[in-house]
């Protein structure tokens, strides 16, 4: 068994509503759709973590629907293991409410329920964690508590202070964000690139399909001796949905990273995990095993052999 | 027992997310409260006259969900029959999500889900329906379909086309609408309101905190001779939230009118059981039995012995 990851970020319910034209202050639309799906970014990476044969726990408030909805169940055929869930019994499940109209604009309403509590929680010890957005005041606090630090800032960076957050990066090993996202890392935290290139020796940029960039330093001595910067492709299907692309890429880069696979394959595995998920709507409904994974890599990168 | 009332409709679940601002195209906003509460307009009625002691059945289309949010058996646990509900297994429930933000303006998003199958519906004959709002087809062939016909317009009067409408307004025994559905019928049947008092011999429309008002024909030699109007006031308490406040009045109307109650008694009945629903957020988390309904009624109105 390699490594065991352990995921810490949200586990929610996503409510996907279609509508013509969006609805202003006190009016009412029909919406032409609506679809409930299993989501948060900490079990979309847990769920396609284990899809692809890796050994993961996800650490996670839920509420008192997580086992009426049956999501438990569902994260448990997967693989996930489930024991260090925190359980609030007065929360609900966080939940986000996705509102896209006719000209794909999107309006999203975020819950934390059950994850508001996170705030107050201590992490347990672990030995590789890979923290999915959310509070940072825990992420602070969990990134002093693990051995081996990978950190997505994702969708509640805009959340973020500039004294955890730099608590945060100081203990980061890889750090993923998209072009967005890394501007905001150094405006919160007052940094600069080189200054983050310089505390974290691995930095993926990713750019939905412009691929991504991978910044990998040479350490000799123990020291950084330069930064090697290169780019990766990103796998383009007939994308339906791109909700979840960039969970299932830190799925696929970290499967592949625990297994010992060098950085750049584990970012070649990551655009290829995450061409599934946006095959279908929401995003634990697609996820691929490796072997499914393998041959899709094999079509679009350097025949190798990934061995399982 | 009293006569039996179906009630057809809607069923469905609520979603009243609260946010400090509402969120433009393409940007979120965090929603500070989400709660998920049993309703639909068909439902409540049901739910409401079930409570207050009243003979009822659900003429409903419900989705796969029903069951497995457990909504069947807390009407059951009402008293509701469900043996004629319309089951919709590729469907889910009907969903309303509505969205009120810190100056308490209200965006809504209505999804119909099972309840779009409403129009191929066949209705079954019955003795006494009352047909709230929904599929304007539907509620048409229902109007022939039942000996007494009561009718509330509701929110789904927007979709209505003239000639069901008039089908439905010429099989109407009693009408309840606010004053700007009564406009919007007028409007879409093409009638002045002379004209529908001719039409239909109990009318009651609502005003909120103003009361309502009862437009009753006096009947001789099976000729309207006048029509006598008669305000009613409103029973007002602390309101925590308006809605279901009018599903509330007409199960409260309709149970006392099958008692054979005077109409007149029947809007004050349907006042005091409003007021019990507004006390509390959802719309089926404060019914009251008839005793409470009485007692309140005491209170309100010239003590009067209402007889269970």
């Amino acid at each position: 068994m390699s490594q065991r990851i352990s995921v810490t970020g949200h586990t929610s319910v996503d409510y996907l509503l279609t509508v013509e034209t969006m609805a202003g202050p006190n009016a009412s639309a029909p919406a032409l759709d609506c679809q409930e799906y299993f989501g948060g970014g900490a079990a979309n990476v847990a769920a396609a973590i284990a899809c692809l044969g890796g050994d993961v726990e996800l650490i996670s408030p839920v509420g008192k629907d997580f086992a009426q909805k049956e999501y438990d169940k569902e994260l448990q055929e997967f693989g996930v293991d489930l024991s260090k869930l925190y359980f609030i019994p007065d929360r609900s499940l966080s939940k986000a409410f996705i509102i896209t109209d006719a000209h794909s604009n999107q309006t999203t309403y975020f819950y934390w329920g059950a994850a508001a509590k996170l705030a107050e929680m201590e992490p347990p010890r672990v030995s590789f964690v890979h923290m999915v957005t959310a509070d940072c005041f825990f992420n602070a606090k969990m990134s002093q508590a693990a051995d081996f630090v990978s950190f997505d800032p994702g969708q509640d960076l805009i959340t973020y202070q500039k004294e955890p957050l730099n608590t945060i990066l100081e203990n980061t090993d890889i750090l993923f964000a998209n072009r967005h996202e890394i501007e905001l890392v150094m405006k919160i935290a007052e940094k600069t690139f080189e200054e983050l290139k310089n505390m974290i020796d691995l930095i993926v940029v990713t750019r939905d399909k412009e691929g991504s960039t991978l910044y990998e330093n040479e350490i000799a001595d123990g020291k950084c001796v330069k930064t090697i910067e290169t780019d990766i492709k990103a796998v383009l299907v007939e994308s339906v949905d791109p909700t979840g692309a960039g969970d299932a890429y830190k799925a696929g880069f970290l499967t592949a990273f625990v297994k010992g696979y060098s950085p750049k394959i584990c970012c070649q595995i990551g655009s290829v995990v995450s061409s599934f998920v946006v095959e279908k709507v929401g995003c634990q409904t697609n996820l691929p095993d490796w072997n499914r994974m393998s041959e899709r890599y094999a079509v679009h990168f350097d025949i190798f052999d990934l061995n399982d």
